[in-house]
């Protein structure tokens, strides 16, 4: 069985495709958060997606785009549609268009029965539509919902001329979506279809450079290794550079592996992350490596710097407390910011920064403080401080830094910004590299 | 011009595509928001999106799909491959596709020098490349960037008989994609393109309820409308469900009011906004208008309830301070929280949860006080209290209520859902509600 539904024995690069249905992603109401995150656990596994679609709930744009898919792709995975209500018509649209014939399917029904036995109700009537499953499908119980997942091999593929594909069905909220995939989908997939070609890929993230200096930087140095096959991409993110470094065949993980060492070696302490690593990681691993802790006072980033590092496990043993001193009050009475200073200097200012630094690090007996004080518009700001202005200040044993910004940006970007900046800031610090801020 | 490039003037629905370049995107390296911000505004003037599109960027992906979506629409939206990189080729693949041959376009080559100039430095060589614009092509300034947007009327559209089609092509960072669309492309689209036939659409957002339960309350009393063309959409999200009400036509605002005032007398107090109107939006609001103030103490959600409430704008007049007490000293020392009570009980605890909310709300004088704290995983929890189990404590004058649930996620949704709940207690708080919560 296994050998015989192998796809593509010949070698060449499997196409895969990835469709989306949702009438909410089409209006814009809903982020499609689906396709990164297939992309990348296929990645993971040497599979690169060629082409994600996402379309309405009708039933002529889900034929459509899957006759399309499986007439390029030898994997197609559809996501979507196959819930309780009215609007899901997925399963039954690629029932039609494969000529499977739907059927009652005993075990389904009882998960679904159970599902609801088991939060103490009867299973709503319409909730059994989920049981109904295409002739020949393979069935994939849903472990966190009713609706089960569905795929066959497709041998021949109806869509494309010898050739066999395989067809999968997904349903679309993530918390049923992802544990399927993972649990379920991903394992199957590997038995039916063939082994991937050798593929290496390395993203390195950078911070404070721009998207031409660091292509200037690094071009040239990689150009023998592009003549051997690296393929370089790069992805400008607000603040941020992305250098990615792939290959494919018998040696890309050697060829992706010293274009690695040269863009290190070039763009040194700019580079704060691999992959999907991001900022809160590293420095959440650092402190913890050696035993730091770490306080926050956050105004403008209103605790978007707290939110960001406690996502990261092990945050725990590292930071101890954040004050969000989102009014003037609470600056003076939580963090002993002084009259004087709050008045004479604003609340916006390198003086109240620096108060609230010291002041969160004396409180909280952390190693380390940040704070941030800035206006995030769209009013306030002064003459000399536009909205826009951010003080961002760093206490530690060996004194108080303060730094200064223009972030010029709506609301949440602001606060993104501001929060990237506190953390690099942070970074530098703990790998020592303070003294290169000056260089730049 | 106007008249004569207007597109569809038969009346019929337009047709549209959008189509997102990007390798990152296909390796799951970044997550593609420019499809609902894009879809999003088109919506919003009436034009409905029909299919989108991701690949990579290589010059046979960009093509394909550049002539198969003009095969069908008659607007093609591109993003991304404008920019200064080698990997930047859409500019370059649509030039030669469309057989519209580059040239350096004098006064974008200014706006890239003066771009730099305002920077303190000289244009990178590189950046120059942007300057080079297709034959015929409608430049739209960079505001924010140096790479300019693109646009044809395509009158004939080559890929389709007897049609015209307009292709449009932005640079892909987000800052500056967003104001250049809105600022200079749609303005533009509505000159070129025609007037959308009537549509309304309102999205209603309910907390509460299952996805099965919401449509077996409301699709029959809908029942009439539907036969009159109103369309009913279902979006399940981690606890919540959007009810998508839309029609087309002349009567399309008619039948979508009248089916909102039956959803809302259906739904009641499940329902807790509308469209993209997030709870924290809803909070922010009621409490400014009523010019009540809040008080934080967070635990398990390290911060996340204070970011939301301060993405709105306005939310400074009413969050006065957040904590986020990760340690268990800083409950005890900030909060107020007594020894015997966190010995005895265990932080996660009702106890901890009540002394944590009345603590805030004392030592902030804010009129209500959120606390929570709870096991967010994977470690942790008791045989009482396994991992999910969180503690929301609402503190105000009429005194203190706790609620106690199981979150079992993993930990980005955990502290999703539970900032979720604990607003979502605080709005029924704020609206009156409290009695309802024990009917359901």
């Amino acid at each position: 069985m296994e050998a015989r539904a192998r796809l593509r024995d010949d070698g060449g690069v499997m196409r895969i495709e990835i469709i989306n249905t949702g009438s909410e992603l089409m209006l814009g109401n809903v982020l499609n958060t689906h396709q990164q995150w297939l992309c990348k656990q296929l990645a993971d596994v040497g599979w690169i997606v060629e082409r994600q679609t996402a379309i309405s709930d009708d039933g002529k744009s889900i034929c459509n785009a899957v006759r399309e898919s499986l007439g390029r792709a030898e994997l197609v995975i559809v996501t979507g549609g196959l819930g309780p209500t009215s609007d899901d018509i997925t399963r039954d649209e690629i029932s039609k268009l494969l000529s499977r014939p739907l059927a009652v399917d005993a075990a389904v029904k009882k998960h679904i029965v159970d599902f609801f036995a088991k939060r103490g109700r009867e299973a709503p009537a319409q909730t059994l539509v989920q049981a109904q499953v295409p002739e020949g499908a393979i069935v994939m119980t849903n472990q966190h919902g009713t609706a089960p997942g569905l795929a066959w091999v497709l041998d021949p593929n109806p869509f494309r001329e010898s050739s066999r594909a395989v067809l999968l069905m997904l349903p679309g909220p993530p918390r049923e979506l992802k544990p399927m995939f993972t649990a379920q989908s991903l394992p199957w997939l590997k038995t039916v279809l063939s082994t991937p070609v050798s593929f290496a890929v390395r993203t390195l993230r950078s911070t404070g450079i721009g998207e031409s200096d660091v292509e200037a930087n690094i071009a040239g140095p990689l150009a023998k290794l592009v003549a051997h096959g690296l393929v370089i991409g790069y992805c400008a993110r607000t603040g941020e550079v992305d250098v990615r470094l792939s290959a494919r065949g018998d040696h890309a993980k050697g060829i992706v592996l010293e274009a690695e060492q040269i863009v290190r070696t070039l763009l040194g302490a700019a580079l704060y992350g691999i992959d999907e690593e991001r900022i809160e990681e590293v420095i959440i691993r650092q402190c913890a490596n050696g035993g730091q802790t770490l306080a926050l006072a956050e105004s403008c980033t209103g605790g978007l710097i707290a939110h960001r590092l406690t996502n990261i496990s092990g945050a725990s043993a590292v930071l101890k407390v954040s004050w969000v001193t989102y009014s003037a009050q609470s600056k003076l009475s939580l963090l002993g910011v002084s009259e004087q200073t709050l008045a004479g200097h604003g609340a916006v200012s390198e003086a109240v920064a620096r108060e609230m630094a010291e002041g969160a690090r004396l409180n909280s007996k952390a190693d380390y403080a940040i704070a941030v004080t800035g206006f995030a518009g769209p009013d306030g700001g002064t003459d000399v401080d536009p909205v826009g202005t951010v003080y961002i200040a760093l206490a530690s044993r060996c004194g108080t830094q303060v730094s200064r910004r223009i972030n010029r940006y709506e609301r949440e970007t602001f606060k993104h910004v501001t929060a990237q900046q506190a953390l690099e800031l942070l970074r530098r610090e703990l790998l020592g590299l303070r003294q290169l801020e000056g260089k730049k």
